[in-house]
């Protein structure tokens, strides 16, 4: 089975983080090298990584901080590394990969050098996503029919690459429709190539087409990640997966979102904050420009599907109606 | 008032027809010359022109075609105008512009100079269109409401020119929020550069956050062309139209769509043909690469919105309820 590069685009060395830069993959393969949790957060602002990278990004970027202050006093040190994960968690409002990983690093802290409990604390916090996306993954795959085309918005990332893994283990052959996924194309670059280094030959539409898409049996099953699910069953996720959801409900097809669990700490949408991101980036597409002067550009990185949208909300704990997501944690 | 660059964008000289290329526009104003009406056929299928731009440079075609065989015997002359009418048909098969174009132009021949004849045919039939579409602009913009935030998607032409003026001649001050409408950014380039040119400071959107917008008051109602509208009430526009409607419906907001007339030729969507265009172009944005190499686009240049989605279609006769627009014919 290929491993896709994109499952491990965040490298921890001996004195840095590097990344690869999601904003130009796959056309280029370069990775950004950050030597300071600052310059993390400051690569996660930026977009060089983003979906389940920031996570990864902000485990490591724990282990660099706690490396420049293992010498000084523990309380001293303690404060500075708790400062950096909340300019880590600062960077991006919506997802609570960071916040979570920030806060799970900081919980197993003892007595004893700060740097290797860290470390230590940033691999387990790695190893259990992985987990987590395999049980998800595996889920996802057995509410897939054999033979079925799935249409992806945006990129699940490991949610994509766990289910994919499963469908492939337990026999089922899938075909794949991509979004292009404006402004930042993650589905015509991140989504395809993962698909296509995983064997597959995915078919990509422009965002307008998904409506079109499902009404016309070009795909028959939507499946998306979630960037945060709240506990009364609200999917929050890359804009556009609102549209995605209303055609697939219109035109009877099922809509699936997949989410390791809802976010404990939002009971509803009220709870979430919605980035709104630099709204120049909806007037270029790869540096170039693409709208005429004298516009303005508006740019919500997610919006929301209320939960009568959506068919199933996939955890690692199992598939749930979304009424009952609550069940997952 | 200002009248736009795109209001008049085919223009007939002693030789040639000029139409300026809206694969470019407002980034660069190249205008392409043609010499024949085969050479303006070909430029109509390269997409140098679209929306109501067919329909100019057809009658100019037109005319460039009755200039050359005029000094040939009548039947010959004729057979050649009529194929080189059938050819220009040929071209794009959505819009029903070019057909009824070359249909009025040969319904107007009578005996004497040809080439006479066919030039006053091709005035008439450009004055009546655009006497049709300043009527359609009245209902149009009677049906916004003063203050409200209109939702394009793609680029409505002399629809949307018209029912702009309409609005500024009643007074009523609009906003825009516009699609860029992958893959050719008609609305990111054609709409928005007119709006700018008519006084507007309007809002860019990505396809992808259209629903989002109509969620979230960004926009209060859609406005549309249509393509064509069939008499049981389907509208048929550039693709992403459909999810605009779903989005409208599902918010209570209204999604009207603006056509001169339904096509008496067309009593369901089955009689209507869908153009699928070269996949090639869902992979790039003006001439780049946007999609990772092994994938395969999927172009459908248009899609279906069912009567239930629409709340009003704005013929040059009125706006109707979808159920009763063949009152409109």
């Amino acid at each position: 089975m290929n491993t896709p590069e994109l499952a491990n685009s965040v490298r921890l060395t001996g004195d840095a983080v590097e990344i690869l830069d999601r904003r130009v993959y796959p056309f280029e393969r370069r990775w950004v090298r950050c030597t300071t949790s600052d310059e993390v957060a400051q690569a996660i602002k930026d977009m060089v990584t983003q979906s389940s990278g920031p996570l990864f990004a902000t485990t490591a970027a724990m282990v660099l901080a706690a490396r420049a202050v293992r010498h000084r006093p523990r309380d001293l040190a303690l404060k500075e590394l708790r400062a950096a994960g909340d300019r880590l968690v600062a960077t991006r409002p919506t997802n609570n990969h960071i916040r979570d990983a920030v806060a799970a690093i900081l919980a197993e802290l003892r007595e004893g050098d700060l740097a290797e409990q860290v470390e230590a604390a940033a691999a387990a916090h790695d190893q259990a996503y992985r987990d987590r996306s395999a049980a998800l993954g595996r889920h996802a795959a057995g509410l897939l029919p054999d033979g079925s085309t799935v249409l992806t918005h945006c990129w699940a990332d490991y949610y994509l690459i766990a289910t994919v893994q499963a469908a492939q283990e337990q026999g089922k052959y899938l075909e794949f429709v991509c979004t292009e996924t404006r402004p930042y194309l993650q589905g015509a670059r991140l989504t395809a190539a993962t698909l296509v280094e995983m064997g597959y030959e995915p078919t990509l539409i422009t965002d307008g087409m998904a409506a079109a898409a499902l009404a016309n049996g070009v795909a028959d099953v939507a499946l998306v990640a979630a960037d945060r699910v709240t506990l009364d069953g609200h999917v929050i996720n890359k804009v556009g997966t609102l549209g995605v959801a209303l055609a697939a409900n219109r035109f009877g097809l099922p809509f699936h979102a997949l989410v390791q669990r809802p976010d404990p700490q939002a009971p509803t949408p009220a709870d979430v904050v919605i980035e709104h991101r630099d709204p120049d980036e909806v007037l270029h597409v790869l540096g170039v420009r693409t709208a005429a002067h004298g516009v303005t550009g508006h740019y919500p990185a997610f919006d929301t599907t209320p939960p009568d949208l959506v068919t199933r909300i996939v955890t690692e704990k199992g598939a749930f109606r979304p009424e009952n997501v609550k069940e997952a944690l």
